[in-house]
């Protein structure tokens, strides 16, 4: 059983796409984020021809290039394509990619001379299916490399894979354990375990990606009274865990009614966390 | 300083592509392959119009189908498209990738109705530098993660931070250690480890790539009275090592002459199991 949220949509009809700028679908086979996932990209959510928390999508992405040794892109040019290629929808997600650009050369190692490839495409809203959100714990580990841990970057098989098997197991996300056994994040977002007056989320130093959305609860759960907490969570935890919330910037703030078939309690503070962020402007 | 044997070259004009058998060097945007690294690839090694060991390669690459799901390709067809971009080259590398194919639909989540990408692309043969091999000890750790280790995947940051490092300490080539701290291979080569009549290399359980190379070397090297273990090796034990080869086609067992500034014995016995394998019909 596969649930609408996450159900396959025929996009290519809508999709738009604008590589450095310019209109066109395709990149060549050099590029070094096809042929190495020498990359990131950012997922961002347009609304009324606006990309909402562009400037926190920034400065994760240009943490990144700091990282990977990528130049820093223009800020300002990336929300303008972004914005760009939005058309008439009221609604839509466009997809960042930057990738360290063509190779220069065969091999892992970069020359240092290549220019990055910025890879800007819309994709339409999914339909919100209407359905209760039902959540599993995967078998599929997530590898740790503090060097990596916190990016959004383009090596995402341990999410393919995830996902894959969370399509058999018919649920909409799972959530997926580092090498040490700990919880640490959805396969598409982060976690959050709501306990009494006290919301808990995975730290993300080992692996992981430091989510929008979560950045946003950290900041602002506290207005609604929560305190909140980036503490390690172990499976058990979450077998016992009386509600939890799983976030991006698709989902917003996604209230988690089943987990592992277990159905948990919707805490009302979920939806008006939800509504404080969805009017937060950045 | 860097190496020639691992300096870049211009390579642009040489490089040759064919995407699904058609004579092209792009690829959709929208290919797994870019947006997750959804993938695989092999680099095979061609000599006199045929493509050496291909029957390893297509056994790396049918394990890796299985892993990820994508269905195995037609090991003729693919034998066929490599050798089809020769041209008169009497040596050259070429680089097969096969992704998942275009995203039918926006997220990790495969429909289960992509048609994988197959893009075989050559590459001039590197000139040997003629200098010595130096190897060093990187700090980029590779991350665990058993779904994916032995695979010659798409997901390939780790491996591009370590080269990025290895050109700013002027080595060809860097050994990388998992997460537990142990030796695992380098950044592009297995590795070998020679002490007295036995060669050692570590397991590839958790991370690494099972390298066509590194089999050879196993099943070919007790004809040359060498005993073979896979064993766990330590930092410590490399930093006594006597003296250490590292192994991938293009290379083929190649003798390090100095690793981590300590000048190594280079044992006569390499030259004669790289000849073997040379000779080697599959």
């Amino acid at each position: 059983m596969t649930r609408a949220l996450t159900a396959p949509a025929a996009e290519s009809a809508e999709r738009v796409a604008l590589v450095n700028g310019v209109p066109q679908a395709t990149v060549s086979v050099f590029d070094r984020g096809l042929q190495y996932g020498d990359g990131l990209f950012e997922t961002l959510r347009c609304e009324q021809g606006r990309v909402r928390w562009f400037d926190r999508h920034l400065a994760r992405l240009s943490a990144g290039c700091a990282r990977l040794g990528l130049p820093v892109p223009d800020g300002e040019l990336l929300r303008r394509e972004a914005e760009s290629v939005l058309g008439g929808s009221p609604r839509a997600l466009v997809k960042l990619v930057l990738t360290r650009g063509v190779a220069k050369a065969r091999g892992y190692r970069p020359t240092g001379d290549e220019r990055p490839t910025r890879i800007v495409t819309r994709h339409p809203w999914p339909e919100a299916s209407g359905q209760e959100f039902r959540l599993g714990l995967s078998p599929v580990p997530l590898a740790c490399n503090r060097l990596l841990a916190g990016l959004k970057h383009l090596n995402r098989l341990e999410q393919v894979l995830a996902q894959r098997a969370a399509a058999s197991a018919g649920v909409d996300e799972v959530l997926m354990c580092c090498g040490g056994g700990e919880v640490v994040s959805g396969s598409m977002s982060n976690l959050f375990l709501v306990q009494g007056g006290t919301l808990l989320t995975p730290p993300l130093l080992q692996c992981g990606v430091a989510g929008v959305l979560r950045s946003l609860v950290l900041e602002l759960a506290p207005r609604l009274g929560f305190a909140v907490a980036v503490a390690p969570l172990s499976p058990q935890q979450l077998a016992q865990a009386p509600a939890l919330l799983v976030t991006n910037v698709r989902l917003g703030v996604q209230a988690v009614h089943w987990y592992e078939g277990r159905r948990l309690e919707i805490d009302a503070r979920g939806a008006r966390l939800q509504e404080l962020i969805e009017n937060a402007e950045r």
